[in-house]
């Protein structure tokens, strides 16, 4: 019954806005006129109507039109009535706050379980997750929770960066703090670099885009997967 | 009557743990014979003795002794009775939530603000700020606040990085984080680089070591400051 895109990124150096998966939206969509978009991740106001507009640039070129939820006055209806959904990146604790105070966690949850299709990029990827511990973003303010949508039995690191072994910074490089997250959590990690992403539908996870992945379970070494694999025994 | 210093870090790439700026803390703690070492940034266990190890080879060579905050029964008598107190690195979540699980931070902040000396590094010193919204770490628990020891009327940004302008890597700049940081919250942040830190003495704060800080102030364009500047008009 799921049918979901849970993307890296929305762009990919040196093309346009999701310019890199859009033949695979043009399928993945192409039953649907028209999607729902969730600009959480971004601070409100004019940011939500221009985070919009380029969301509906790109999808004019698979001719989608796109709606953002703001414009709704029940964001909850606007979610059961959707017939597909995108949830852009930003800011992964922004997004889930107002995920919570619109109380949409749990019906975004249950229509993206029942087969309504959902694309998120980055943020919107993150929260497909078990939980959001694994985002890069900074904290910038304290949601009521770091519970995601529970989509995949695993968490997401979106953005995922290989240290860069000529740099003299101090700070963690990404294999660290992940290894931290495992020091604290059991849920293995699947760190998804620009232009991956998993394709989830029914009791399939497949790794797709060109790239292969980094695999993240709780004692064990990590490990690359190729693009292809079915991820699906992971838990 | 405040005697503090806040580092961007513990270590600078191609010297020892604290080896940069122990001619200063000489100095900071020369009425100091014993220090509490605060190792709660690194998950418990083993790991606090030998994090404490490290500190403790470190001071070692100023002749100050180190004794671990885990190794005594009452960590509130322990801070009430220490000398002087260092709060090392790690992840800033972990950190903070230990502090409010052992009901730490009330009496750490009333210590401090009467006159016990306070080194802080990284995790340690992004909990000076008013909060720990401008970590740079992932947020691998969920603590019960993000509120921190708010010693100086500003936020902390560690390890901070300027921008990599041959990077193709999509992720968030630094600088950009902190942008979005000022969409939610009003205060002043201060990015600290590697081998700089803040000296606070009553109602002073001077910028050290080396290299420049970049300030962050909302609905202004960030600055440097030079090393020896005095930040106590920033609020």
């Amino acid at each position: 019954m799921k049918n979901i895109l849970i993307a890296s990124t929305s762009t990919i150096h040196g093309s346009s806005y999701l310019e890199y998966i859009l033949d695979d939206l043009a399928t993945f969509f192409k039953d649907t006129e028209e999607i729902l978009f969730i600009p959480y991740a971004r601070p409100g106001g004019i940011f939500y109507d221009d985070y919009t507009k380029t969301a509906q640039k790109a999808f004019s070129k698979i001719n989608v039109r796109v709606k953002g939820i703001h414009t709704f006055e029940n964001p909850i209806e606007a979610i059961r009535n959707a017939k597909g959904i995108f949830t852009g990146g930003g800011n992964t604790f922004i997004l889930i706050n107002m995920l919570y105070k619109n109380n949409l966690v749990e019906v975004l949850r249950e229509v993206v379980n029942n087969g309504t299709h959902y694309l998120g990029t980055s943020a919107g990827s993150n929260i497909c997750g078990l939980t959001i511990r694994t985002t890069n973003d900074m904290p910038i303010i304290y949601p009521p929770s770091f519970d995601a949508l529970k989509l995949v039995p695993f968490n997401i690191n979106p953005h995922y960066l290989d240290p860069d072994i000529n740099s003299k910074h101090m700070g963690e490089t990404r294999e660290t703090r992940i290894k931290e997250f495992h020091n604290f959590n059991t849920q293995p990690v699947i760190g998804l670099r620009e232009g991956s992403w998993l394709h989830v539908k029914n009791d399939s996870i497949l790794l797709k885009g060109k790239l292969s992945a980094r695999v993240f379970e709780v004692e064990k070494a990590p490990y690359e997967v190729e693009s292809g694999t079915e991820l699906n025994g992971l838990k």
